[in-house]
């Protein structure tokens, strides 16, 4: 079952409800692309790519929501709801991306409405189709950095949950597991909001893979204890030079492996790789409600003081000469980044 | 009220049980050192200096709960008290620090066994009140160091329930407020026991200190983005070199300061100095059941999939070269550490 996927009997978006996992596994539908909006803000859905597909599909939804019957107001319509779409999460490029490729898509189709509307649709399921496909691409190319019994390290979530399936950094693991080589990964439980300790643990669960959580805090411990062999991570984005912003809690756990000269792959498909970004300082970093991380509770009660006040950032910027190598559908990108990074894109653009 | 304390009305100690804060300030009263062992080991008391002087209190316990009657049996009643308070928690050199100490003073005393016990409580409540001097005068070598309108970054709890009473760090903290200076704290939340949240934060808002909770793992983003001025945090043990064993997470806080230019500045009274031991890597790190990372609940739920395993090392090891001053009681030690620790300890001694 996919993490995003269109319901073709009833002409609606089926998305996995993340926020209940690993207690409750509940599909939920939309038919209004509003609400896609806001599931993709309230993180129902999450992780770059699946937002991305999941955005696409909200364009089909707002295609078939508009009662246009000319194609100049059709696409005005459309250009209203990608607004909409891209302004649910400011970090990630691979929702734009998504929106702009459908947006684009519609434009290009003079015919009537009608034709439009199905145009748009084809197209967010073939970008949803191409999301496991890549994934599976750059898995390969990931898993021949992996070695027969290694211990790594994997923040936040990045498998079939963060992708429409199969999964990036944890996509590169599974593959890595299918091969037959013994692999364990300490899974970060990614605070505040716990997607490793949620969903990755969950899916290694699902997967038969051999695991044990960890607090984002204590990755350093095993780095510098020599327990750990690679790092493992998603990106939200991946500027021109190689920066990669991520969720938060990767640049510490970037540092920390650099600092103990244990290697740093994002595994990133190229739509996640923004060159219109020149490098991470200019990229707008998401703060989130206080609340994330203040609603914990141990044996039903709280852990905070009573008015206490939080910040919540929700990724950071790993700069690139803390990265070893970028794992992509089409190889595995090695530093100088700037040149390695545009030759790559630009060879598949061919 | 102090946070460990002797009752004289009923010959017993009284803890602070500060698994309950911030939800509920309660009392416990302890008469056999064997709780007391099991009150450190549980973390209904916590904190290097807190320790020391709860497992001299114990010594005190443990003398008056002996039935001997002449001084050779009350001393190796004392020396078997003695191993059984040490091997509470592993990690803090003041336990058995502490304990030594008692019992030297305990077999220094060749009157009676009724003089031996009261010699001994005399020695835990002369440890105790040099305690709170002695972290006063921390307090003011440490508030030189803040200037006003400095954000610190300040990990786990260093104050008055991490100590009898004032603190180390957060006792910095707390005199360059009440010198006026204004203070911001980015108090880490500090999994997995979050004493950040549940203990930091619950002091700051009884000494109106300007706070706000932060995960962890978003240290970085702070330091990175220019917003952090200082970084401090207590320890449980520095070794001769300047090594630094501190709370889980203190070494990626650390290495995200030192990467950023951010000073880092344990905060440790002498006893808390180990020149036995020549560096960090000879400390032996405890590791905590697993249950503490597992058992979050958000909404009344786990966050954890059923039959989710764990790690838990509860310490890490800061190396020097991230350091860039130790305060102490008697002023704030530069590098090169190695020297000038021994100089320090042997002033002290002289």
């Amino acid at each position: 079952m996919r993490t995003v996927e269109w319901d073709y009997a009833n002409n609606r978006l089926r998305l996995i409800d993340q926020r209940l996992l690993p207690n409750e596994f509940k599909n939920l539908s939309y038919q209004d692309y509003h609400e896609v909006a806001k599931a993709i803000r309230d993180m129902v859905v999450r992780g770059a790519p699946a937002i991305g597909a999941t955005a696409a599909f909200g364009m089909a939804l707002a295609a078939r929501q508009s009662r246009a019957r000319d194609v100049e107001t059709l696409s005005h319509d459309l250009k209203n709801a990608a607004e909409v779409l891209k302004n649910a999460r400011p970090t990630a490029v691979n929702l734009s991306w998504a929106v702009d490729r459908m947006l684009n898509v519609a434009l290009g189709h003079s015919g009537s409405p009608e034709i439009m509307r199905d145009a748009v649709l084809q197209a967010a399921q073939q970008l949803a189709d191409e999301d496991v496909r890549i994934n599976q691409e750059m898995a390969l190319f990931g898993a021949s950095l992996i070695d027969d019994g290694d211990t790594v390290i994997h923040h936040c979530n990045t498998g079939a949950l963060a992708t429409v399936d199969w999964g990036t950094a944890l996509g590169v693991i599974r593959m890595a597991h299918e091969q037959g080589k013994r692999i364990h990964v300490l899974v970060d439980e990614t605070r505040p909001r716990l997607q490793g300790s949620r969903l990755t643990a969950w899916e290694l669960e699902q997967y038969g893979i051999d695991y044990e959580i960890i607090t984002d805090n204590a990755a350093g411990y095993f780095l510098r204890s020599g327990q750990v062999q690679k790092v493992l991570f998603g990106a939200d984005r991946v500027a021109a030079n190689g920066d990669v912003v991520n969720k938060i809690g990767t640049y510490m756990l970037a540092l920390a492996a650099h600092a103990n000269k244990v290697p740093v792959y994002p595994v990133v498909p190229l739509s996640t790789i923004d060159l219109a970004t020149p490098d991470g300082e200019g990229i707008p970093i998401e703060e989130r409600p206080p609340d994330e991380v203040l609603n914990l509770e141990t044996n039903g009660m709280p852990v905070v003081p009573a008015g206490a006040r939080a910040r919540n950032p929700a990724f950071d910027i790993t700069p690139h000469h803390l990265v070893t190598a970028i794992v992509t559908e089409v190889g595995i990108i090695y530093p100088p980044f700037k040149r390695n990074i545009r030759r790559a894109v630009e060879q598949v653009m061919k």
